[in-house]
């Protein structure tokens, strides 16, 4: 597959898109706005899409459908990006782990646990599945307004081992924990074809159309010290230079998730130009510690958002006082619960394109 | 039920215990030592007993079972304390909540998210089922070595919300979240209940012989600041005080896993003796923040005792160069994993005893 980069195919200078326009270095305001999540159960349009394909998987890899799951909360909400509409574990299953999504369940995974294992990953087989994938990002930078912006993204190497290695959901990480430290060798051969994996996977993206990435660290907040270093901020830096290399403008967010006062070593150590701030990272922390080089994300409480009201409003108010005056754009904490209703979204958007 | 402290049965004053001695603001060399967890999966005897229930509830509410469970780590390792062999579930299961256990696939609840789910809950039906844990910890007691301690524990009040609200064990904690931001009055009587059993649960568990309390708030990390206060530090600050108030020298310990840099906070509002760390907390940052008045309790990476040999070796001679000159207790940054080899553990024991 040639994934070279292609020149962007735009009408417009890409600084008409809002989401960029933080990335090179301006406090915008009102700050642009998306939502991690922002595709999903908590759209009734989107439940009724669900219905039409067999399996989460089946949406994710049939372009017209995912395309469609990808525009509607665009449509619905007028924000500045659409993230096209995937799993962290299409990398896996790309390469050809047996992975099955129970939607409200959680994964099951047929689990990697040693070096012998990594033989049944085939970094040559994941074109089908990535292609699809590609296929419904041009899909949709076709149909999206000109000044909307369009992520790709991947999970980092990190969290997607832990699911690759656990089989399932854990609340510890324990067994890719435990292959890191039993074996690192081995588990870096897992980390280093997960790196290459996801940097084909974003560079094809950016190709078909994404004009910003973000890598998903979800249990990056299991690791710490030179842990940390070795398996979140390394595997990401190696993905930043590489993705880099090939699209050197394309700006790249990258959201650790429960790492708490270690963002600031994250953001130096890894190379991304924006950090997803979750939900728990104190607002005055955030201000004081990621320098302004730094595009922050983030980081209402998405449980915030699902009750909604003044509380909400008054969260709200807070986070543009301490960030509007920075390259900032305004997101949560953590993707949108299942359960929020659509109004309050629409009030959240409403709330910060009014500046309060 | 009368759960007026007795005076303790001991044949050596309480000091003799090394576990207490932390507590009387004594930096013992080489520290007391046990393990959350200790009592499991990892042990061969365990997975036989376990074998002769027909259930892991059943395991836990037939004192012969249960007791020799708590034992077992204690024989084989010759650790300073047991803690009693039992879940943090046993709470919402004796409130009348419908629990499953489904060992290695986590929980499954029949959730609870509104005020009127809350009469589902009969505080008064608690007796039988805490009855039998109250055994479980007498009989313990009565063939425990003198200078071993025995912990008893419940978990927080947010932590156990979670899975009743849950209905399992999630990523996210996105229900309870949910449900404590859209009614925060609702969610607190439900709290509330918690704080009430709680006390009831840890006051009877001293009343049966238990001589140290620990507090699992395994989910503490999922708040920050104002929230965190309310439903972690204020409801933990709830159960010190009242059982306090029945057992005022009775030495309490709380894991707020996850919380970082709020810890500080945490130790100060709630009042507790000692704070267990998990692994992500940087030794550097627990020296420094937390004070001498408060025993510090971890934070060996459960992964590193897995898969033990010199990285572990380094990583327990940094703990001990760290944390060794204040009152200290040797443990885990969380529970042991199934996979972790005794050999592993028996060894580590020798190290901490050789002060290595």
């Amino acid at each position: 597959m040639n994934l070279e980069p292609k020149p962007m195919a735009l009408s417009l200078p890409s600084s008409h898109r809002r989401l960029l326009r933080p990335f090179a270095g301006v406090a915008l305001s009102p700050p642009p706005i998306w939502f991690m999540r922002q595709a999903g159960r908590h759209l009734p349009e989107y439940r009724a899409l669900r219905a039409k394909a067999a399996s989460f998987f089946d949406l994710c890899y049939t372009p017209g459908l995912a395309a469609e799951a990808t525009l509607q909360p665009v449509r619905r909400y007028g924000l500045d990006a659409a993230i096209v509409f995937s799993d962290i574990l299409v990398v896996p299953d790309a390469l050809g782990q047996e992975v099955e999504l129970v939607e409200g369940k959680g994964p099951r995974l047929d689990p990697i646990r040693t070096k012998s294992d990594l033989a049944r990953l085939q970094v040559d087989a994941t074109r089908t599945k990535f292609g699809r994938v590609f296929e419904t990002v041009a899909r949709v930078r076709r149909e999206l307004p000109n000044d909307t912006s369009l992520i790709g993204f991947c999970g980092a190497p990190w969290t997607v081992a832990t699911y690759m290695v656990g089989g399932e959901a854990t609340a510890d990480q324990g067994a890719a924990r435990l292959w890191a430290r039993t074996d690192p060798v081995g588990f870096g051969q897992l980390v280093d074809r997960l790196v290459e994996a996801s940097v084909e996977y974003l560079a094809g993206q950016v190709a078909a159309g994404a004009d910003v990435l973000q890598i998903f660290d979800t249990w990056a907040g299991a690791l710490a010290g030179e842990e940390l270093e070795r398996w979140v901020n390394a595997p990401t830096k190696a993905i930043v230079e590489r993705v880099k290399e090939r699209c050197p403008a394309l700006p790249i967010i990258g959201f650790p998730r429960g790492v708490g006062a270690q963002v600031t070593a994250y953001a130096a150590q890894t190379g991304v130009d924006g950090v997803g701030c979750d939900a728990t990272m104190p607002l005055e922390f955030i201000a004081r510690e990621l320098s302004g080089k730094t595009v922050v994300q983030g980081n209402l409480d998405p449980a915030l958002l699902a009750a909604g009201g003044v509380e909400m409003e008054r969260q709200v108010a807070k986070i543009l006082a301490a960030l509007a005056d920075r390259p900032f754009i305004f997101n949560l904490g953590h993707g949108i619960l299942p359960q929020t209703p659509p109004e309050n979204v629409a009030q959240l958007v409403k709330l910060v394109r009014e500046g309060k």
